[in-house]
């Protein structure tokens, strides 16, 4: 792991993840420091840590609701609650790594821009042709990331990513690591850019 | 509930709570705000929702205890892990109520006090005598403290306010309601604080 990047792992059901995405790079960017980012599969995670997805859990459900909107307020950006949530996204994760291996920025552009698709536009990203939609307004290759998203390779890319995630400790997203300094959740943005801005603290 | 007060709902054994305890009522008075503080008992909370406290979490646990040390540095606030926890605090919490009766400044006093003896010496406040040691510090009468903590009514009183946070949708601590607007964590200070500068956003 490069020590002068950030690891950012999320996913792109993660209404707290769509927040920290639209910040990280800028952040990143004012202490000289790249971000790596990767898509993973929050639901592998929570079948190891036995935990079920904030909107289902009693009280806590409907807070976070409430929560998710305010932070969006709070952040400075605009929210939308989806109508399918939480939904599957191992196409879009897919569609990340495939595109990230071709351009970086592209891909950092992309991933934001599904995220806005749901978190913004309240369109279905677990369906196929949103995804590619969303990459064509790009003016990516919408058939080729079609194809490439079945590929062998890439449904590996995101299963080793997402159990390499678990072996870092990664429980939940948003979820950063700094030379080895672990911080979970957007609300984590400040300490992390204390840490960044100090050399920890 | 009095508009212009703040709820401050918290578990003695709840390291985030400690931390927002030592910075809420100087907060909420630069608003001109009072803030009410109840402290419940999660684990009854906890028997509702079906969780578990947060140390018990596979994962999450690890980085919770790391958390709790960076964020306490964060706030500017020493913090020790204590080595029994969680730990119960039925008599710390009953104690608050019965000084409250009396003297709510004191009462507030008190239970920073008791936060501290916790999370910064590492006391065993579940122990009725570093309780009164707490109490008698602060000049406060410990023999009276010591009988009112097994007194029925003061046993109801902490019953009837934690029954009364379930009802206000409380499932965490801290947690706090500021004109019907619910904030969890000691991370959400932040957004309380906007929310009393801009009157909600």
């Amino acid at each position: 792991m490069n020590n002068l990047a950030i690891e950012f792992w999320f996913d792109f059901s993660s209404p707290y993840s769509y927040l920290a995405a639209e910040k990280i790079d800028a952040l990143a960017a004012s202490y000289q420091r790249i971000v790596h980012w990767h898509p993973i599969l929050l639901g592998a995670i929570f079948q190891i840590t036995n935990t079920v997805p904030l909107v289902q859990l009693p009280l806590k459900g409907d807070y976070s609701v409430r929560d998710f909107s305010r932070s969006a307020r709070f952040f400075g950006l605009p929210f939308t609650m989806p109508s399918k949530f939480p939904l599957p996204t191992q196409l879009a994760a897919r569609a990340y790594y495939w595109l990230c291996e071709r351009d970086v920025t592209m891909a950092h552009n992309f991933a934001r821009a599904v995220f806005r698709a749901l978190f913004v536009d309240d369109r279905d990203i677990s369906d196929l042709a949103v995804v590619c939609d969303v990459a064509a307004t790009m003016g990516l290759d919408a058939d080729a990331l079609s194809l490439a998203v079945a590929q062998p390779e890439v449904k590996a890319r995101l299963k080793s990513e997402t159990d390499a995630a678990i072996l870092q400790g990664v429980f939940g997203a948003p979820f950063f690591m700094v030379n080895n300094e672990p911080f979970w959740g957007a609300d984590r943005l400040t300490q992390l850019e204390k840490w960044l801005a100090t050399g920890g603290f």
